[in-house]
């Protein structure tokens, strides 16, 4: 008999990951074979897959002959996957992700229509929907194919073509989740048309973000831009997510997927965000929130001497161009006091070490583990005067 | 502006993954350095890192001063991370994993002791509970670091070295649930003296099936040794647990270990054992129903002239002289009209195409994607009959 005590096995091994994003418009119009050419690229093994759809009932309340098209869609283009034929519409919004019993309704659909792990399910929506239902897909059974169709800019440039899903629980933003990429992403830019004037200016936050710590090409065609992007023109905003996208994936691709470290670069300005966007009860958007922390994070880089002036200028000019505002009453009240605690709460949500990036110049990132609590009232005061 | 529609980006990655199973006797006597070491190779990033312990209620009942071992253990072997004080003893067994109270009691006792991503969960007990918790720590905060101490022969050989965790919901087995690998797992053999005997004899069918599968020198050693398995001589145990480990976590490494295809090699044997526990209302244990389907898929393959005589014998002479019963009064009753909806069920549960391994030999396996109702019948009538 050989002697067992203290022998060791090593196991290791890597999980392969991949997944495209297509931009397209009219996505499930008949002409567009986007949809229908992804099914056709993937592999089958002989069984006859099922396809189970959420849709974001704000797109239904706006396109009413949806429903029928997705249909039709299914019924003369895919062949080899079977449609379910209810078409489950679910609440949007943040309020999703906090009933318990949203989350537990999409998985008994799951359960009751015996979609397995090699079945599909596709989720039409904000990014609100997509993470709840995201997260119902990758827990059940282990992981059923996810196919994103994210309706919001934000969705299609950041939250939608990301590997993270997630619910609130506990109270606590974002509580229980998983990393869980999708199989595919189609966005649609047509769906972008109906959404109010807030949803279409909050995820162009995330553009601003990820230019600053990537792109500064990109920064200076959003100062262009701007005024564009304000009307709404459709053109310029396909564009915006496009690149956003690209930016966030290329990330993504090169970095810590799943967020081993304790680095998290994409969430740049996402530590005092976080915490207004709970101050406010969730009724200041993600992106509306963001705006705010990148203002912050500027003015704190320029205080700190890393920022030259004309930079934080221009980064505050293309923020309020676009819309944004700083000066939210919540902040005024009591913004100040809730620095520190908010600082705390963002390294226990990344875990280990605090590490935050700040700026020394557009487009040129730069890793922190504190900050200095004079500096930073004074960067926040400066803040809510702007 | 460019054209961005029917633009594509492709996103793809590896994540990479490790983990060591360490196998030793006493892991929480003082002069025992295994943890300690555990502990000092970890990456320390400057903050100090909590663990939060749960144990399976069954061994505290045969232990009691186990508690105030872990606490001393950590108090004076380990300084890098810091033990929450209170140890918290679930009950354990398959009803752990059915109510979901337990489960949301473990996710509460996570929040409330502000575990982060960065701490660790320490779960102590049987393959439920460790289906349990690591579930629980693998969503919470989307993914907390998991250390495994199995105190089965089925936990420690097969169900804790591996790379999954779920809980049943909606009355189904194991409906929810993750691939998380943990960061280590600590095989403890003193654990597996207080087993009851079926406990001691159930793990053992795994041993049986992954030399069937992957090794035949090692089923001749379980020839020769089942006198000494059956009279629970420790250190026979421990290198059947040692051996089948090591086999199951070769297997993961170079295979398929999160499941995206159909086929399921360390399945074999399970189809049937699946729809036996159900059947019983899981009062047959999973190795015992995987002895009925070890022996059930044994017959088959001879019946269908795969495998000869001589083998077919051989493993059903085994498996009876580990103990175990093929006669079980479910099967008499009414096994007969499971066993097509079983195979369907299975089909259901791997996803897409059925794909299931039989013998033409021993030591190897053939796979197949359909049965023949008839032979299936017949090996059916045998077994009861054995
Ligand atoms: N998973 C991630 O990596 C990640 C990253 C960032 C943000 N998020 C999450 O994303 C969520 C925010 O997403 P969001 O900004 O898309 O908000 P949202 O999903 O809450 O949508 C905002 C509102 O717009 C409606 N809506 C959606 N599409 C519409 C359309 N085409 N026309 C008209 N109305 C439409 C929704 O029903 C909702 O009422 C938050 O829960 C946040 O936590 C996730
Ligand atoms: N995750 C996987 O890959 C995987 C694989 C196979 C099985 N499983 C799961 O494992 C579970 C079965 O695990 P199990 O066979 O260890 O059963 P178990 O966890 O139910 O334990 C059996 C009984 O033994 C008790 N016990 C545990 N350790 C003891 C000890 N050292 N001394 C005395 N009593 C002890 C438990 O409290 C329980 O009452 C099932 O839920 C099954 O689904 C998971
Ligand atoms: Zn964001
Ligand atoms: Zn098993």
């Amino acid at each position: 008999m050989k002697e067992q005590s203290h022998q060791i096995i090593r196991s290791e091994f890597q999980v392969f990951y991949q997944y495209e994003v297509f931009f397209t418009k009219n996505l499930f119009s008949l002409e567009n074979k986007t949809l229908c050419e992804f099914f056709e690229s993937q592999p089958l093994d002989g069984s006859k897959k099922k396809i189970l759809v959420f849709i974001d009932e704000s797109i239904v309340s706006h396109q009413i002959q949806l429903l029928e098209s997705i249909r039709r869609y299914f019924d003369l283009n895919i062949k080899s996957v079977q449609l379910i034929n209810d078409l489950i519409v679910i609440p949007g919004g943040e309020s999703s992700k906090n009933q318990n019993e949203h989350w537990e309704s999409v998985v008994s659909s799951i359960n009751q229509f015996g979609i397995d792990r090699h079945s599909y399910i596709m989720v039409i929506g904000g990014g609100a929907i997509l993470d709840m239902v995201g997260y119902a897909a990758a827990v059940s059974h282990r992981g059923i194919r996810l196919i994103r169709i994210p309706t919001t800019v934000l969705s299609q440039n950041d939250s939608g073509v990301g590997v993270k899903n997630s619910i609130n629980y506990l109270g606590k933003k974002n509580f229980l989740g998983t990393f869980a990429p999708p199989v595919a992403v189609f966005n649609d830019s047509s769906f972008l048309t109906s959404l109010d004037d807030r949803d279409w200016r909050s995820g162009m936050a995330e553009a601003v973000k990820v230019s600053l710590i990537k792109d500064p090409i990109f920064f200076e065609w959003l100062e262009t831009n701007s005024p564009a992007l304000v009307k709404r023109d459709l053109e310029a905003m396909e564009y915006l997510v496009f690149t956003c996208a690209k930016l966030h994936i290329e990330h993504i691709k090169s970095g810590d997927p799943f967020e081993f470290g304790s680095s998290r670069p994409l969430d740049f300005g996402h530590w005092f965000a976080h915490k207004l966007e709970f101050l406010s009860g969730f009724t200041i958007r993600h992106g509306e929130a963001v705006a705010v922390g990148l203002a912050l994070d500027t003015l704190y880089s320029f205080l700190c001497g890393d920022l030259n002036e004309g930079e934080c200028s221009r980064i505050l000019n293309l923020l309020k161009s676009l819309g944004f505002q700083f000066d939210h009453s919540i902040l005024r009240e009591n913004g100040k006091d809730h620095l520190q605690i908010a600082l705390e709460e963002f390294r226990e949500h990344l875990g280990g070490k605090l590490t935050l990036l700040m700026l020394s110049g557009i487009g040129r990132p730069k890793e922190i583990h504190s900050m200095d609590a004079n500096l930073l009232e004074s960067a926040f005061l400066h803040l809510v005067r702007i």
